[in-house]
């Protein structure tokens, strides 16, 4: 019965999130729905995130198994066809061992955080960015962020509904550049706590106002408090890029 | 009375194209309608290009003149305030001399062109490339464009309804580049035939493809005659960037 992993980009505003919900669709469903188009088999599949509603996808990946046998190439023709309505597309299909899991298997998952830093509202961006319209500064931002790279209890900026057994992650990589009218965040650590991206940017986001300084943001660690850090930055920004296994 | 130029950032799949016309909303329309909410007067507004249906812009410049005075950041802000339900935003507002006029000033326009070079089609970038799944080669087509760069006569890439006086334009500037995914094409004059920039594109895929050499480009270009060249490429891809004055 072979495994297979997909790469998949979605759209993550027309989404309840990766996960199954009671309302509204789901990532996981039309996907899902389909392979049982294309294959007749009605599967489970696994990602190596359960994106919230809103939150986009250029590299999501994930695994199921079935019986029949298809050529990758197939998988990925076949799959776009039946999604051919769906904002949710297969960048890439392959067969994997059995002991492949999209989730376990994860050594690291990199997101980008997209902020539209312009007075204007975003337009040709628009559900794709977060707009800020005061001026942020990024090279204070990234100084900040430093204080949260390394191994840290990251209770302050874990959402009440986190399931992690631990609020102990190691974050491998916070950096904050200007790309033009854009402040760019990009973020990498082996798993990450539920909305802990959202919720640095949403810290980062005080720095590069100057309300806060860097120690700030290194006092709001040391709290192990969510209420201590800042507010949650909102899901249109955020993309998972890359997992690595 | 002030004469005020916008630069504008559009979405050209919401419109009929910039200019006023029978079948439906164009953005000349809308952006005057929001002057008129703003200021009370019934103006007309000159842009530097009118771009077509499914065109976007990213920095399209216009001019209009009102008898009232108003700041330009006031200017940009309530029209941004009025456009607020419209894919039209106002990237910049300045008051300008008499003289300036947003079409005859110009001294070059700058383009771009977008291609998604993959076999999914796209989700993120949906309406905002031109999608080709065949991949094509980039260098290949640098190296084609360049027979266009120059003094011509563009007949061979001139759509039939074009009002120009003459078919002899001189193209500044033609590159092709892979991004990733994205084949990028750039393309600067100080003023463009009807459609010549999709045209070029549509006519430069066939290289990328590897249907057409360069010198079947160059062939093309002397026949001047429109049925010797490639199919006009499709709108979304395209961007008006820049108008330099």
């Amino acid at each position: 019965m072979p495994r297979f992993r997909l790469t998949l980009e979605y759209h993550g505003g027309a989404y309840v999130g990766w996960q199954r919900q009671q309302n509204g669709r789901a990532v996981q469903a039309a996907l899902e729905e389909a392979i049982q188009a294309l294959s007749g088999a009605s599967v489970e599949v696994v990602a190596a995130g359960r994106t919230d509603a809103g939150v986009h996808a250029r590299g999501q990946v994930a695994h199921f198994d079935l019986a029949r046998d298809f050529t990758p190439d197939r998988i990925r023709d076949g799959l776009n066809f039946h999604l051919r309505d769906e904002a949710i597309k297969v960048l890439d299909a392959a067969i994997v061992p059995d002991g492949f899991h999209a989730r376990l298997s994860a050594t690291a998952r990199s997101y980008l955080f997209r902020i539209l830093n312009r007075r204007p509202p975003p337009v040709l961006e628009a559900g794709l960015v977060w707009h800020v319209p005061v001026r942020l500064d990024a090279d204070a931002m990234h100084e900040a962020a430093q204080h949260l790279v390394g191994r840290h209890d990251f209770t302050s900026f874990r959402a009440a509904e986190c399931q992690a057994k631990s609020p102990e992650k190691t974050l491998a990589h916070l950096a904050v550049r200007r790309a033009g009218d854009e402040v760019l965040i990009t973020a990498q650590a082996r798993s990450f706590l539920h909305h802990q991206v959202r919720n640095m940017v949403g810290t980062l986001k005080l720095v590069g106002e100057g309300r806060w300084s860097a120690a700030n943001v290194k006092a709001a660690l040391d709290r192990k408090d969510r209420a201590a850090a800042g507010p949650t930055a909102p899901p249109e920004g955020l993309y998972l890029m890359r997992v690595d296994y």
